[in-house]
């Protein structure tokens, strides 16, 4: 108990703060970002001692080894880090960017001009760069953020932040800019989801349990990222050599993340000759299938699939396998059981290709690409805080833009409304 | 109690509408949404006795007259809102359209494309004519909208809702497309929160009390617009004509509504020679002034102000009157009394114009022009389906635009993640 105060005060100097990283320029946002990379690395030992904390506290708790190892801030965590940051510090500012402008038949020149959020909430777990990356890129697009991490990272991450406050400081920028919450008790975060008039939206960050934690406790808006349960469409008309590229891609390139392929469809006219051989593909990667009856039928080695298989995210090197009759009934397959996140179409077909694109509503639609592609760096958007699969505000990868909202802007010369 | 069960169907069918809804084409679209403004003028009498039930049903319950009158479906309120289709029916048709596109250097040409926000609901007091006003702006932007009006309006929404199922149907859109609760039991209301899988943003339209029961019962997301506080800064250097007919426009021409100016803020440069000659023009409009001692030594007649009155929304003929000792404390005291709805500053003076526009955090911030602009119609939006006060999504009057999301899409040849 008695943390209302202690979270209500953090809130009050984060709001303070956002005002004035509103005003802050371009070049000062960039020397800090510059001068926390170059810190970072001159402060490798005082960060090392950090994590040791962690990592000691972790094995003596006896934390699965996979588990420790995220906490690990080894040279390279520590070298895409400050690269990363450097990454961030050469984007186009977009505070005061104007998106568009017009003129009114009265002479009112409107535009819309781009601006801070205000105050950002990160809630989010394990792994202590995204303290340093999440706190970037929200200084970049000018708010202030209020950081807190799991309780695992509990030294790693105050050590970064204090890395971070001295720069801020250094560059004349207001310390409370970047603030950690000093304690790893959950009724801290529940104070900090009631502080609607301090925090203009919250970003949580890990497992479902923790993002509906926060989705159904916050009283700010939030910015939340469910499961990616990820579709590709192998179409009957198909480059039958790159599909096998590309759904190998997408399955076991790196089969733990949200973009990575979970159910694979596939057009009865092409399956009889594709999935015999995506299927010894897959199993020379380790893939275990999961297939509809037909797909058992071309594949006899499949297992057979149940209900419970659509719609899973498996983050495993498993595949559930569906031939479908047209394309409409793999749009319809994606509708039901798909998690709007990333669905990909392989097809020679113009007009499949672009049905498929203005037909599927998920946060990335892609014609004969991988998955995998949808994140921040891949698509172009220089860094990511994250993937919103909900459509308010930003649907997908969200980047420095998406950490800005836009006013109106009105230029007159004593316009009066009639 | 037993209301989960028909909101959740209602729920549903919106969903269903909604997937139908999202690949409708823009001709179709104009078509119901002309074909909706014909219905309407062709079925007066039928609107006029549904509405008649609520008049008299209204001043049976002794309802001011007032109130009364904002039920009333007149000829001229049926021409504005059959007007009112017509615009939106021309307006460009916002699904589709693909915002940006740029090409990765493996070659994925990767975009934006806007696609409607899903399920809109919209809770709304009183005035019927918001039922076909925001019926035909989410029909227009390819989504499905469940509408709960005000009890008293309530058979005239019924009848207005039914008007525009039939148009649907005739338009070959799906009939669920548009519904309306048909209870003004609160508990419907409360379960209608509740269904965050079938609704994606829920939009209040009323009195303060509504949005705060809104925004603090909703599961999804909530565009919201708290109140209007909104300052006029005449600055040290203007042309005082100017000013005169600026601020009283912001203040007499509509003073109960939301972008009426509350606060004038003077330079004290200016104060001297403008505020006299200003308050004279006030009170030969009936405008009581609330002023800061300085004021109220400069214009004797003025009632002395009281810290309540700094951040009121009168929403009548009364306005609070401050001397500024610079553009500075203007924004300070705009910070930390103002809504965040509208601001502007009157001035000749160039470098001061673009500091205000650039330091303050309004939804609309104008230069020499009235507040009474922040309107979607007036800004050029087309259509508004209210001003959102809060800076997720929406900041300002939100258009068919703001209706709408981005999906990001990319058109490869085979690309792979490294």
């Amino acid at each position: 108990m008695g943390y209302r105060d202690t979270m209500t005060a953090m809130g009050r100097r984060a709001r303070e703060a956002a005002h004035l990283m509103a005003k802050a320029g371009a070049t000062v946002k960039e020397a800090f970002l510059e001068q926390t990379a170059d810190r970072i690395l001159a402060e490798r030992d005082r960060i090392a001692q950090a994590n040791a904390r962690d990592i000691d506290a972790a094995e003596a708790k006896g934390l699965p080894k996979a588990k420790v190892d995220r906490l690990r801030l080894t040279d390279k965590v520590l070298k895409e880090m400050t690269d990363g940051l450097r990454q961030v510090a050469r984007l186009p500012d977009p505070v005061g960017q104007i998106t568009s402008m017009w003129t009114r038949p009265n002479g009112l020149r409107v535009g819309r001009m781009r601006i801070p959020l205000g105050v950002v909430g990160i809630i989010y777990e394990s792994r202590p760069n995204v303290t340093v990356d999440a706190a970037g890129l929200c200084i970049k697009a000018g708010n202030a953020v209020i950081l807190r991490g799991g309780s695992e990272a509990f030294h790693s991450n105050r050590c970064l932040a204090q890395i971070l406050q001295e720069s801020l400081v250094e560059t004349g920028l207001p310390e409370a800019a970047v603030q950690v919450v000093e304690t790893t008790d959950r009724e801290a975060v529940l104070e900090l989801l009631q502080l609607e008039d301090y925090i203009d939206v919250m970003i949580p960050r890990g497992g479902e349990e923790l993002i509906r934690f926060v989705a159904e406790n916050a009283r700010m808006p939030v910015l939340k990222h469910y499961k990616g349960v990820c579709h590709i469409y192998v179409d009957e008309r198909v480059d039958m050599d790159m599909a096998e590229r590309v759904c190998l891609n997408a399955k076991v390139q790196r089969p733990g993340v949200c973009n990575a392929m979970e159910t694979l469809l596939v057009h009865q006219g092409v399956a009889p000759v594709f999935l015999p051989r995506m299927a010894e593909a897959f199993y020379r990667h380790g893939v275990e299938l999961r297939g509809c009856p037909e797909t058992c039928r071309l594949v006899p080695q499949c297992r057979p699939a149940t209900e419970d298989d659509w719609g899973a995210e498996y983050l495993d090197l498993i595949l559930a396998v569906k031939v479908v009759p047209s394309m409409d009934e793999a749009i319809e397959h994606i509708t039901r059981y798909g998690s709007s996140h990333t669905e990909a179409i392989l097809t020679e077909d113009f007009h499949r290709a672009m049905r498929f694109i203005q037909e599927v509503q998920s946060s990335l639609v892609l014609v004969n690409a991988s998955t995998r592609f949808n994140d921040g760096y891949q698509l172009g958007l220089g860094a990511e805080i994250g993937i919103s699969t909900s459509r308010l505000h930003a649907f997908g990868p969200m980047g420095v833009e998406e950490l800005t909202t836009t006013k109106f802007i009105a230029f007159g010369t004593g316009q009066l409304r009639q």
